[in-house]
């Protein structure tokens, strides 16, 4: 079986990190490393981990691991592990015979699967923050840049109040740093447990370390043997870059889980900028448009269109990461005994799925927003266009109060609704309507309403809030990050 | 990116109809067969039409698509079709220049898009329904076989009433048989709608069949043009063995929705199977084991172990499933304008997902139940373990109403159930206490309540209810499918 | 515990068929239900069975059934049925204690609790299917008001082609009658299969009928027993307006998981109209709006707003149902033995939920399409603001083959497409430039290209494909319903 | 609309925290705290505050709020704060007219919506981390009193390794130790942004407290307005036990998603604690009971039944958290604009239902966990019945390198798995097969291969691992928790 990404455009971007041959070679990493952190702790001569160490050696790789033969023959075990460590410890006996007892000593398949797995995470969480890095730098820049860019800010679909673009970009920084620290609490661990999680076969491995009797000593009485298991693991982890295993987690699944949850919540955070993007570039608002490529966005058969093509492409990130996710937890569900029947299997895809989804997304993240294109004055004219309306909340506020209507049913606040109302959107014609609702009146503060006064609580561009504060709030955290 | 199923065991089962070459076959075919439609309707010379069927031919087609370059390429229209039908008219233009313009004429990406994924439907349903039939046959095999064989059936995981395996089997026929009748209501269908689903484009392509005065004539007053469309439309379908478009479904995906909750119907049937499989086949029940085969259910650390591999996969392929029919409602759900902004692309995975593990698993399960080893003796043994309890039923209907107590505050029932909970599981102290209760009553019918009849009431194997009913039932439905 | 629908908002609609009290009165209906079945095959005097009935009446009812108390010990046994069935004994036993004993007689737990959501989705079902038909009357009759309003078709967010406002509403009602096609293939049944689907307590319930010597006879050799149960089966099937139970399905969940997929796709199908209308009433767009009625629409804030309430609600109902649907294959994924241990509980409140939400759905969408605003003069505006760029598909195909560039490395198609962008969007230069790239040319029938053809190529009013087609077509499918 | 929790047993135990009621209570709360922090930072006169405070007193409160009837107008606005508002004010007017007008100020529906349903998760977190150090207590005192418990391990559902029921014990404490930390990370937080995010509203609201010329300065150039607006939240926050609000976070959802992650993560400990409950308290297996209480886990028709319901209702809560996860990051793909249109309805359902369920699961946990029945002979049993294979890891590890065979194409693995294979499970066969094979062997520290050492190498109970060890590490961590 052979797929290469027709169905996921885009995610060649990351395929050397997360393709079947990256996902390979972090199995046998793994195993090599297990021999190499024997070697560490002095239960391996050094030549024979060396010797191990050999097989990634792209001329010995390419004779020992045919991914396809793997694949197939994963299906007898119900997984990859068995079949490749076949191949392993063959490839290991024709260059040094001595050296293959060593290999996945003490280890069980889900040892070697979730390891591996864990090793791929790591490498995609690091492209990954450094994408979210630069997302999160050109968010802050656009941020910054646009603090005073007049913008009308929509609710429910409709133009609600003004605001500026800049305050949208930090709304959109806040998501993205969010996601990154969630992300960052994520410390991929080796997984060490042994065939059944009782760590039987690694105290096998290590008792030549504890001169102790021997094999027939139940349990570990002075704790010497689990001193060494101990030292094994971090020996292992040190050469993997992960961290040491916490403890078994065989059936206790909470780190895929939360791995998985984190890379959702990354793409929930880039799919709401995707959004935005999406429907700000539609022509009928043209507040925004994407960077354009060469080919990028072209139509099979409407050649003046430019389709929003790395939006697009988030935006089904963000569609599919939601059941990958769940995903992890459904397969939580179906967790029983030492190590599940099916519950585990379940797993690999949705994990490989998120990273490859997310790793991708957030390249496409970065070009999207680093060349995003900006128009101001389609900003602008939007925003005039939805009329006083936009600052209804605030004449209300301040005219409400001291309006005088005939009917006393009518409250001040009815009265100035229904003058915006008829205004219909005519900001000249608004501004009458509201001075004969207030003829003669005065503000608490003494002041008259006056047409100046009346004019001004029109004028969107002087009710924008607190954008500057918030926006300031987002780049100071983004600084700190 | 390349994957070759490391991480779903048992998938390159069915490379052949459902890895990225046999989908960007089906894509490819799609266009091929659009241009044989226009000839077979009379649009194109048939020269042109072989000309381009020959890109088919392996000598030609090796050189002229190279799925990975097309997979990098889709990025940048957000899908494999336009990168491939570059490609295609390259391949073509080498071979007969003239009959590249006939290519595409009057369809989108999406057209050929789901078209293409409806033939790799097509192609998979027939191994699934031809799978599902195989499943079917070993069940009322089983059913029939094992209508007189006992066994305790088990509700909330406690034993509950004596049944026979027979019975078993027949509600695994009877979920199989439902899944198999919805996926016969499955009719895939090409896909023709053009760049806007107007039919546009593909109305241009039929205007020389009618002679009306040209490209400029609004609309198609005479519907004569819609007709030719319609010729079109089935002349393809024709080709390519699946339906007529009904509709122009770019947004209408009910389609792909139904055909997507039938599989997951399907994975859901044969999970069922094998949960069961894999419950009976424990150690402490028994009762059943998977065939084996060389190689398979060995554990790399565990030399002793047998692992229910091939109900291992189905489970996991149930748990997998459910998510994947998710996928389509979930980008269903974000469905606008003509055609979408990203929920169609959601699509693709979910649905190639599907068939994949649905097309394989039904393999697993054919395999599983066609070599199922079964040990009626097992379950005679747990069912006798079970004792009088699974017939309090029966014992606590014949004689609750004729127990005479001392205590009129405790009803026969109780009286009964007290007896049967006394007896702790043991049959002969249960009658002594039984006979007890009831010294000298008569049934209604007039019958004593003898020592023979208590016995008889005791024994779970007289007491299997309708079983064999309920699988004629199962069969006689299985002999009309 | 007490909800009264504060979280999803618009489901008071269907209170009264699908909140606690119905779905209660569902439970109790199907146990009077079937002690009537049983009076009908003439097992139980009819005075009995009237006694039964008789607590439905308001006055005993209300006394005897406390929905609160019984969700709060139905915990003790997993299951409302339990402590349901206890106070309709206690109830009955008031009533005419002799019918008490034929209360619930050969049923289980799951044999009411399906039989008495199935009742529940029978009722939603016939709301739903009623709606359902009234939305396709509204969309019918815009599809046909609207065959001849131009409007712009979008794709990818961009505008694509030239099409009419009643094209999308045909579209929108193929997605209706889709999912009503679907629909009204559920026939929700009863569930007849006793404590462990053996229907061995359901044959020792008619055992009266036959007169075979009793209790103590294994199995059913003549089948009488077996026709007999079938008859009880059918005449409570009868009695409650269900289809009879088609075979023991306590594991076999298709027609559940069936009847959540039609709600989910119906969820869709509405959700997508839901998807346009919220687009296309943006102000920036104008070219539909919502019916308004008093208060809806209403923000706290913003008393200028009309916020698409009921688009709003549908997008709820359509981003929700698919998790609901996915719930239910997930419980498929965990069904073992002849009941499962947990599966068959986490259905509840899924199908519910699904028939709650779609049941309110359909009401909403009725309201919605019924008093749909549409503004033909904002679709023309949007259409003309598109340029010629949405018509440069037929340009491209009529004048490209004509086209005489001086550089023969342009072909004809880049050039038009390039003459389209030169013109930005602009009618009169665009035609310009193309009359520059085309003098003196003819068309392959001769027609030599002249402003007026130019001028006509440009005009997207003439260039909608087949719109009227396709719109006859879905009002002919609508008409055949 | 009344639910009473029919279809969700035993979650009534949390009705006051999390149903309707509750709900609403915590809805008003807000908007009375809002009022109190007005209070509090200067901008209410006290008695004002006071007077709104009083709404919560049950005599005003009954005749003010009627939960039905906000649900059911809740339809109109979209959301269930416009009716509770409009009751809340009309209650206050007749309380104290003047307070009236400090009501929600500044505030917009949502802000109140999301504060209330953190209040309400403040709530349950608050039960479900108690919930959880008891369930951990219970955990910790079982997987001490049990690390020399000998039991099987199990793996793929066949027998593995011996193990001792203590680590199973402290497998599920690391389980909830995860799941408790990830909770304890949480910190719900109130919302403020006001009507479209942009704090305008609120930054009228303290105008007042400073002194800068009023409400037409655009902006806030000095800070003063945005260091009151903190002060408010501060206070706000301060007068519900949440914290204040980090940021604007109506579009950026990442504290809802990672709420009901770990939600999730914790539905999915409990549950692989049920799934092992479950299987070990099967009649077969026996290793382990469910404490009984008065009338739980009772059959309706089978009296000798005793069903594990705390086991299943937590298995049907695993089974169902992951869908409602994932609805949250569903809906989070369908954020846009300032505040979405659908997409934030669609989250409250999920986030209730996690929190209703997983609150009361804890519950039913800790109950079961606490009163969890161990039946230590029942694990010897199954741990003697599964015979020498489950030690086969290491007689292999031991004997295999010594074993003369005198087939030179036979390794010493084989011949030792050969052995065991043919012993068939009878330890005393096995040895004199291991014997055999081994005459005159001497292992590598020089002693030779005795009876005595092959059959300390086939007992069970010394080849345990490092049971001790991975108990005494998951106690450490549950001590310092």
């Amino acid at each position: 079986m052979t797929d290469y990404g027709l169905l996921e455009p885009g995610t060649h971007r990351v395929a050397s990190m997360c393709d079947d041959d990256a996902l390979l070679r972090c199995l046998v990493e793994a195993e090599v490393a297990w021999v190499r952190a024997q070697a560490a702790v002095g239960l391996v001569p050094e030549e024979h981990a060396r010797a191990v160490s050999a097989v990634v050696e792209p001329r010995i790789w390419e004779r020992a691991f045919d991914p396809a033969d793997i694949a197939a023959r994963a299906e007898a075990g119900g997984n990859p592990v068995i079949p490749m460590l076949a191949d392993l410890r063959e490839a290991v006996r024709t260059i040094d015979p001595e050296a293959v007892r060593w290999i996945h000593r003490g280890l069980t398949s889900q040892d070697v699967m979730d390891t591996g797995m864990m090793l791929m995470a790591r490498h995609c969480l690091r492209v990954i923050d450094a994408g979210l890095g630069a997302v999160a730098d050109a968010l802050a820049a656009l941020a910054g840049a646009h603090r005073n860019t007049p913008a009308v800010a929509r609710t429910l679909t409709q133009q609600a109040l003004p605001s500026v673009f800049g305050l949208r970009c930090a709304r959109w920084l806040t998501g993205i740093l969010d996601a990154r620290d969630e992300l960052a609490r994520q410390h991929p661990a080796v997984a060490v447990g042994g065939a059944a999680g009782t760590l039987a076969g690694t105290a096998t491995v290590v008792e030549p370390l504890v001169d102790d009797g021997g094999f027939l000593s139940p349990g570990d009485p002075d704790g010497r043997i689990a001193q060494e298991v101990d030292r094994l693991n971090a020996a292992w982890a040190a050469e993997l870059g992960l961290a040491p295993a916490p403890h078994v987690w065989h059936t206790a699944r909470g780190p895929i889980q939360h791995l998985g949850s984190a890379l959702a919540g990354t793409a929930s955070a880039m799919g709401t900028i995707a959004n935005d993007v999406l429907l700000l570039s539609r022509p009928e608002i043209g507040e925004l448009r994407e960077p354009t490529a060469p080919g990028r966005g072209v139509s099979s058969a409407m050649p003046q269109k430019q389709n929003p093509v790395l939006s697009v492409l988030l935006k089904r990130t963000a569609l599919t990461a939601p059941q990958l996710a769940a995903q992890l937890f459904v397969a939580g569900s179906a967790y029983v005994d030492e190590r599940p029947d099916g519950a585990w299997h379940a797993e690999w895809p949705a994990v490989r799925g998120l990273l490859r989804l997310v790793s991708s997304g957030v390249l496409h993240c970065q070009e999207l927003v680093e060349g995003l294109q900006v128009f101001p004055e389609a900003m602008m004219r939007n925003l005039e266009a939805a009329g006083p309306g936009v600052v209804a909340e605030r004449i209300s506020a301040v005219l409400a109060p001291v309006v005088t209507t005939a009917d006393p049913g009518i409250s001040g606040k009815s009265a100035v609704q229904r003058a915006i109302g008829e205004g219909a959107g005519d900001t000249t014609s608004t501004v009458e309507l509201l001075l004969g609702l207030t003829e003669g009146a005065r503000l608490p503060d003494g002041r008259a309403v006056t047409r100046e006064l009346v004019d001004g609580l029109c004028d969107p561009g002087s009710y924008t809030g607190l954008g500057d504060h918030l926006i300031d709030a987002a780049l100071q955290r983004y600084d700190q990050d």
